[in-house]
């Protein structure tokens, strides 16, 4: 088997592993799209639970198999709950995935993201400008001197963050997934293109945490470049199924959790890639 | 007219008052399912608020008919909201639902469930293991030593939860609905045994916080097992519906709501149930 | 052209320029609703992002092109953010949105609506019920002495609210959107009766919240007058053509957000609408 061939044995088996054992992700995460986010972990086989307090969250991730942290809508408490959470997670070599929504907004979203080079989250998962600017908070290469994130929307192009995905991965061992037109998922190796998705993925409020989430999903049962490329894979696979069924965004939005719900492991190991060697 | 006979006509009455009087249930509840669980409430016929601030909340369990209290997804102000609002409900000889969600994780959590054994709920609403890891919380019989709550997931059969409810009914006076494949509702002297719903259900986040919400709707026109009966029929009723109509867990999920908004008085006491002397 | 005419030629040059521009609307506002709102605001063709903490969105009220304030579900922190970025939006000059949702519910709420009197909020969306309320609170003509707010719905129709509407607009210098049956919006110089809309709106939580962030977005591109007419008449259209496809009230919410999306400019001003000099 070549590459591909090889990452697509590994994608079908992290599906099926992810059916058959429902495993508990727990997530700090927005309000905005929290719900979407659980719908969608549920439909691929997980489990999900949400808690925001810091005794709670700890507790959590020592429980779950995986940990989802998305630094959207922060709450005064997150002051406490997100360093003592993504420190436990560090000493104790638990997986987890974070997602740094409207990075170089505010001083607590801006403290925790610097601290999390420490901390080094399994999966990163972004847009191009939040790759970006993560980059440069953390002084690596690719990085940007400056956040150009715009509210919670990309201005840059997924291509443009392939040096900061790389980077990034290459920092925290693990594995980095930029989301856009076409996605790009790296481990700092090797670099795969995932095509596919809809245009109206950007009409749904939540695709992106959404897609942080059943990463963590996946990581409960891979490595993070499996656990991020089956994740951004079935995104795509659903994405393509659903936009040919909907008439908008609310039925797109319904169709797309049907489908993840529904995707197979051919479908998802089968859904057009790339890879390249980096 | 024998007792399964009298409890149909209970219900059906009880279906009807909700829709000609559009009941106003306060809530506060998680964040994770809030929407879905106000969604629920109005297709049924009532009318949702939801507040969080010890003031606000003690107000609105003063103004509405009924209030549901949810523990998901905590707050640091909740430490002061909820046992305000649930020793004015139960001073005020108000209806109110608890849903135990997540019941064994947490200071907070622990220290307001167990608080509640006091204030005594009107219907307690949950799956098997939060039912008997409540009643385990209260030193009741059939409760568990400790919780074997995982996330927001029950490990348990429902049957294996009949004792903790009934000695949960008697204790509050009231009625407790156990989620699960086959529902159980009792009061302490007879157990209901609801039978429908779809394996959909637990690929919805949610469908257990908004039955508690609707378990409000039908306490303000009834009394708690008629309630908790009412509410359990209409979402397995509902769920039987919605299931044949769907094609994955968020088709699911409008189907059901829509049924819920459909469903009339002699649907809902002619879902299938069994009625027990204990 | 005739003042209707005028209106007709605004509202699709304000719908042309939102799909255009793509304009970023920042929202504090409740977790209830909170998804539908920022899916609403985006298949209009805006951008939207959500914050809590003050100095996040005091940073947002600067960058985005408007801002929404929705009072349900206050939190703690709002007791600073609130004014913060009230104070800030008045004095940059910066054009926001006021939803007076539950007003006359907790001290919070009360101190923050009564302040606004001073901030003067460039719309200001209510029902029935919050419109004559904030005028009372705010003492002008038209007001009630007291809230007869019921929870969130509206105990009074919107004709009884013109007074106070054209009351409160005429202090503001903006606009009022009164949303019922028959949709007001004024100016306190010309009245606009909107008609259309779904007796499913008020079995979906969220309706008056979404037309509010929706408000957000077309003011953006327009005066105050025209951006609250342009969201009145989107939504009416809207609702109209989901109710013709809809079961239930979430088939309806879903068919409504996929009409924002399908509605031209044409759609929107072409909606009934009647003009009156005040």
């Amino acid at each position: 088997m070549n590459t591909k061939e090889k990452l697509q044995a590994k994608i079908q088996r992290t599906v099926r592993r992810v059916k058959a054992e429902r495993p508990m992700v727990g997530s700090i995460t927005n309000t905005v799209t929290i719900n979407f986010v659980a719908n969608a972990q549920l439909a691929c086989g997980g489990s999900a639970a949400m808690v925001y307090l810091p005794d709670e969250a700890e507790f959590l991730a020592g429980a779950a198999a995986a940990t989802y942290i998305n630094v959207g809508t922060l709450e005064p408490i997150y002051a406490e709950t997100l360093p003592r959470v993504a420190a436990f997670l560090h000493t104790a070599g638990k997986p987890w995935v974070l997602d740094p929504v409207a990075i170089g907004i505010g001083q607590l979203r801006t403290e925790f993201l610097l601290s999390c080079k420490e901390y080094k989250p399994d999966i990163i998962r972004g847009n191009a400008s939040e790759i970006i600017a993560l980059a440069g908070l953390w002084q690596l290469e690719g990085g940007g001197a400056r956040s150009k994130v715009q509210g919670v929307d990309s201005s840059e192009e997924v291509s443009e963050a392939k040096d900061a995905a790389i980077a990034l991965a290459r920092h925290t061992g693990g594995a980095v997934a930029v989301s856009g037109a076409t996605d790009l998922v790296t481990d700092g190796k090797i670099v795969c293109y995932s095509y596919g998705g809809s245009h109206f993925m950007e009409k749904v409020t939540g695709c992106g945490c959404s897609l942080g989430g059943v990463c963590g999903v996946y990581l409960t049962a891979a490595d993070p470049l499996i656990g991020a490329l089956t994740a951004t894979q079935i995104y795509n696979w659903a994405g393509t199924k659903a936009q040919a069924e909907a008439q908008g965004p609310a039925g797109f939005q319904m169709h797309f959790i049907d489908a993840l719900y529904q995707a197979g492991p051919e479908d998802v190991a089968g859904n057009k890639f790339e890879v390249e060697e980096v």
